[in-house]
C-alpha cells in the first residue's frame, strides 16, 4: 500500500513517523495531509534509502539536485562524486538524469550509494535506447516508454518525473503559440516531436491508468512533468503553459484518486513579479498538491551564475507555498556540472529554501538565524562558523582574510561594532 | 548650483543630458523628476568622472559596491584592483570606506582612477584620526566630524554617508529595545557610543544646516545613513529602527528645500517577507526620495554566500521601488574582500538590479532577455556569451566542459530540446 493509501485507512506509517519527528509536527497531522494530498514522502518499497523526506504542506522547503552523465561525460565515477556533493551540501532528494553510458548500471550505484530519495525520468533511456538501437527519438515506441516507467520503478526509484501532460491537445496550443523558445523541457520536447510526427495521443497520458497502476504497486511518487514549461521569460504565463497546467491538474486529482503520491512540476524562467501567482495558481488548480519549481530562474542573461538567479526565483516562489526546489548550478545553460557545481547550486537552493521557511513563519525557523546573531554580538567566531549553513566555506574565507586580532574579523578590526558596543549591544 | 537647483529654475544641465540619454527617458522628464526628489546625479563639481549616473524613480536600478582599505589590509594598491574588478563587473558607483593607511592619500588615488562615482563615510576617517591621535573614538570632537565632511567635500567625493538620523531621542529609543544584534552600522555604532558617553546632541543633527551648505556647494549628494538598521532578522521593524527612519524622512525634505540632493539608507538583515513593506514604508515617509538598500539579506546563516542571499533580498527590495542596490561580498562576517569577492559581489547585485528592472517593466529591460533567449533557440553560441551579463564567466564554464559537438553543450547533447525540435522551436 502507498503512503496515501495506508493515510486513508487512518494508519501512521514508519515513514510518517520519521517525517513527523524531522518536522517537529504530530504524526496525525502528517497523515492528515498526505491524505489530502497535500504531502507526499517519495519512499519506493524497494528502496534502501536511510533519509526519508516529506515534501508539502507545513513543511520544511525541500531541495533536489540532479546529478547524471550525458553523451560527452559519461563517467559513473564522476557522478557519484557529484551525488557525494549534492549529500555533503545537504540536498534532500537527488535525481539522476543520466543520459550516457551504461545507464542502469549507473543508476544502480547510485541507488546504492545514495542516502536520500532518488529520482529519474524515465523518457530519457527510452529515447536514448531508441536512438541507439533504431537510430531516432521517434522510433520509441508506446511500449519502450512504459516498459521504461516499470523497469525504474521495479529499480527501486523513488519518484519518477512523467510527462503525462503533454497531450495532443497541449501540443496542439503550443504549435499555436508564438514562443521565442519553443519547447525546454527535454522529456517534453521528444514527446512533442514524437506526437507532432506520428499524430498519436502522448502513451503517458493515454495509458496513465496503467500508469497510476505502477506507480501504486512501489508506492514510487508521481512527478508530473512540466513539458511546456517557459524556457524563456518572454514565454512565461502562455497559453500553452497554462493548458498542460490545467491538464495536470486534473491528472494530480486522478492520481490522488487512485490512491498514487503525485507533486506536480512548474517552471523555468519566469519574470520576478510573475513567481508567487505561478505558485498561486498551481496551488489553486492543483489542490494544495506538492508544488515542485525548476529555479524559476528570474532572468536569461546570467548564464554562469544561474545558481543566483534561481535562488532569487526559488526563494520566492517557496515564500509563495512551492515545498520543493530544484537547483540550478552556475553550469545550467552551458555544460554538465561538475562536483564543486553541484555544491554551489546546493547551497543557493538551500539558502532560498531557508530564507523561505523564515518568510513563512514555519515554527523554528528563525531560530537557526537568532542563534547566528547571538554569536555574532558575542563574537564568539567558533558559534558563528558551526552555524553557518556552510561551515568549511565559511571558516576558510575567514581564514583567507584574517585579523590580527582573533576577536574581530578584517573588514573591521578594532572598529567592529560589538567591540565598539559591547556593553550595549543588548 | 547643485542638480537640483538647476531642475527648479527648469534648467537642463549637461549631467541630466547624459542621464536622459543613458537611460533614454526624456530629458525634461529627467528634470522634472530632480526637481521633485525622487531622482539624483551624484556629481562633485569638483569631481572628474566620467560616467555620470542617475540614481531614481523610473530609472535602471543601479549597484554600488564597497570597497577600501582595513587596519589588516591597507595596501592602496589592492584597493585599485578592486576599483578596477568592480567597474569591470559593472558597478555604476563604489564607496571608498578605507579605515587603514593613509586614508587621505587612497582616497585621492581612488578619485583619480576611478570612472564612476564615488561615495565615502567622512566620519570613518574622523573617528581612526581620533583613535589615533587622542587614544580613542569618545576624543572626536562635533570640529572634528564637520571638519571631516567638509574635508571629503573639498576632495571631489560625488556623495557622503552622514549619520544624522542618529540623534538623542532615537538612541533613546534604541537603548530601549532588545536587540539581538545592536547597533551594526559602523557610523551608527561610534555615534551611540559618543552620544551616549557625551550625553550631547549629534553634531550631524544638530548642524544639519551647516552640512546642507557644505553638500550645495559642490553639489555633493548627502546619503543619509540609517544608523539603527537590522544587523539581525530578528531586529527588523523595530522601534528604533523606525523612529530613525521617520527622522530621516524629516531630514530629507529638509535637504530638499535646501537644494541639497539627498538619498535615503535602508536594511540590512531582513526576512523575506517583509522586505516590500520596508520599501514602501520609506519610499512614503520619504515622500519618493530615492532609496539606496545594503542588501537586505533575508537570511542570517549563510556567511560565505551573502552575495546570494542579499541579491535574493535586494531584488525583491528593487523590485519594490528600491533604487540602488549597495552590494554584499562573500566575505561579509568574515573579513575584508578580495577582488575577486567584489566581482562576484557585483555580478549577483546587478542580477538584481536587472531582474526588478525586468519585473518592473521598465521600458526595454526586458529585450536583454529576448535576445539571450534567442540565441538560444538559434544555438547560437558566441552570441549567447556575449550577450552574458559576465561573457567571461560564460565562457570560461563553456570552455571547461566541452561538448564534442560544438552546435549543442555537453549536458544534453544530441538531445539539446533545440535540436530535436529545430523546425518546430517557434
Amino acid at each position: 500500500m502507498t503512503q496515501l493509501e495506508l493515510a486513508r485507512q487512518g494508519e501512521i506509517s514508519d515513514a510518517m513517523r520519521a517525517v513527523a519527528k524531522a518536522e517537529g509536527v504530530p504524526e496525525d497531522e502528517i497523515r492528515r495531509r498526505i491524505e489530502a494530498g497535500r504531502l507526499v514522502i517519495p519512499f519506493n518499497a524497494r528502496r534502501r534509502c536511510k533519509a526519508v523526506c516529506g515534501i508539502g504542506e507545513g513543511l520544511t522547503v525541500k531541495v533536489n539536485a540532479n546529478i547524471g552523465t550525458s553523451h560527452d561525460y559519461a563517467d559513473a565515477d564522476a557522478e557519484i562524486r557529484k551525488l557525494q556533493a549534492a549529500v555533503d551540501a545537504g540536498a534532500d532528494t537527488v535525481m539522476d538524469l543520466s543520459t550516457g553510458g551504461d545507464i542502469t548500471a549507473i543508476r544502480e550505484r547510485i541507488l546504492d550509494e545514495s542516502p536520500v530519495s532518488l529520482g529519474t525520468v524515465p523518457i530519457y533511456q527510452a529515447a536514448v535506447a531508441a536512438v541507439q538501437s533504431r537510430g531516432s527519438l521517434r522510433s520509441m515506441t508506446a511500449a519502450d516508454m512504459l516498459d521504461g516507467v516499470r523497469a525504474h520503478c521495479e529499480q527501486g526509484v523513488d519518484f519518477i518525473t512523467v510527462h503525462c501532460g503533454v497531450n495532443r491537445d497541449v501540443v496542439k496550443t503550443a504549435l499555436d503559440c508564438e514562443r521565442v523558445c519553443g519547447v525546454v523541457s527535454r522529456g517534453g520536447s521528444f514527446l512533442v516531436d514524437w506526437i507532432t510526427h506520428h499524430q498519436q495521443e502522448n502513451p503517458l497520458y493515454e495509458q496513465f491508468d496503467e500508469l497510476l497502476a505502477m506507480a501504486r504497486e512501489l508506492d514510487v511518487t508521481l512527478s508530473l512533468g512540466d513539458g511546456l514549461r517557459p524556457g524563456a521569460l518572454a514565454d512565461a504565463f502562455d497559453r500553452a503553459q497554462i493548458h498542460e497546467l490545467n491538464v495536470l491538474a486534473e491528472l494530480s486529482a486522478r492520481a490522488q484518486e487512485a490512491g498514487a503520491q503525485v507533486i506536480v512540476e512548474g517552471p523555468g524562467h519566469v519574470p520576478l513579479n510573475q513567481v508567487a501567482s505561478q505558485v498561486q495558481l498551481q496551488k489553486s488548480l492543483c489542490k494544495g498538491a506538492p508544488f515542485y519549481v525548476l529555479g524559476p530562474i528570474v532572468t536569461d542573461v546570467a548564464p554562469g551564475y544561474d545558481h543566483i538567479t534561481s535562488a532569487i526565483g526559488g526563494a520566492l516562489a517557496a515564500a509563495a507555498g512551492a515545498d520543493f526546489l530544484c537547483y540550478v548550478t552556475p553550469t545550467e545553460h552551458l555544460g554538465l556540472p561538475e562536483p564543486r557545481h553541484v555544491r554551489e547550486g546546493v547551497l543557493a537552493a538551500r539558502i532560498a529554501a531557508h530564507a523561505a521557511d523564515v518568510a513563512r513563519g514555519l515554527p523554528g525557523a528563525a531560530d537557526w538565524d537568532r542563534r547566528m546573531s547571538e554569536y555574532r554580538r558575542q563574537r564568539n567566531w567558533p558559534g558563528q562558523i558551526d552555524c553557518a549553513m556552510d561551515p568549511r566555506r565559511a571558516a576558510a574565507l575567514r581564514d583567507a582574510r584574517k585579523s590580527s586580532d582573533a576577536e574581530v574579523c578584517s573588514m573591521c578590526g578594532e572598529y567592529c561594532v560589538f567591540k565598539v558596543l559591547n556593553e550595549r549591544a543588548r
